[in-house]
């Protein structure tokens, strides 16, 4: 009998970084009892995102921030600015990721590859808190 | 029960431009009575895309489009260019963006954030009729 | 009555390049005789990930290759390295694609359209082995 399971996880992000929440997931998948489904992850922001990425050398992360802010630049070449320097370029790299992704649930976990954790990318350079929602559909 | 619903929506660009269709999508919804569920919006072209973006300060736009004009310029330097030069950077374009989005319904409603809006993301030149599929399983 | 169906489908990769596998998805399809609902494909890798392209030029798969060297170069210039100067521009070109696609299925098709060709796009050097995990829910 299919049915579904809503949770709204909020995450305190640090400035630019990539925050690792793949361990919050799979215990709140654990908490329905749904073992085989879709679970789909929405970030309610258009200045954070959401992404897939290696899970094991922290460089990874480093290299990231320094090739968005490369391709993305703060500056004063954008038309919208009153939010702050860092706001339109964050707005980018929410484009340029993703807003929401879905995986797969097979016995009760998510079908990612051996290196696969999933983190929340904030692209402003304050504190935020993030919203995320988290929706799984299954038996 | 678990149900679905399908609908074809049907938009038309005026060349390079976001336009906002969030309303037309929350009108569906409404017609198809299922509550709590997951959305798919699916973009049946490869020079057009989906994003999700603010949805107040239309300068926003207009940054927007300059940085996909920087990054993915117009030029000779194509190897695909029978079908006009603003062809291949809209296969671009629309790789580094989405040509589905799937959002969760909760009571009725996307859980999208205050500033989120949803928009068609025209990459060619000229006006084109674009279809977007809406697949909508719930109950 | 809602049902769900699960694939993991490999596919050998032969160094940076656009495969297309849109064939084997609608073979699988077909054999789960679900006839509508959700198909969600996920790539279980950080250096390979899914696209929609055009279907027709392969011009336009050479142009998508020089692109996404031109804007995520190799070079001595990433942290990380040990796994390879092709491999932490590898992680930014699945970033800036896609890791998962979630397609609507209606009457035993996926809803592309008439260009839309689904690619596994690898972005390492060397050949790999690569999974990806078909899952569709519906009736």
């Amino acid at each position: 009998m299919m049915k579904q399971s809503f949770h709204h996880l909020i995450l305190f992000s640090q400035g630019k970084s990539l925050l690792p929440f793949t361990q919050k997931i799979s215990e709140w998948i654990t908490s329905t009892s749904i073992q085989n489904g879709l679970l789909t992850l929405w970030c309610r922001h258009t200045s954070a995102s959401l992404t897939v990425q290696e899970n094991v050398d922290p460089t990874v992360r480093k290299d990231i921030l320094a090739f968005f802010d490369r391709i993305v630049p703060e500056g004063n070449h954008y038309a919208h600015s009153l939010e702050g320097l860092d706001d339109m370029p964050a707005h980018l790299c929410t484009m340029l990721t993703n807003t929401h992704l879905s995986i797969p649930i097979e016995n009760g976990k998510m079908v990612l590859g051996t290196w696969q954790g999933i983190y929340l990318f904030e692209h402003r350079r304050h504190s935020h808190e993030r919203e995320i929602v988290l929706h799984l559909m299954g038996e």
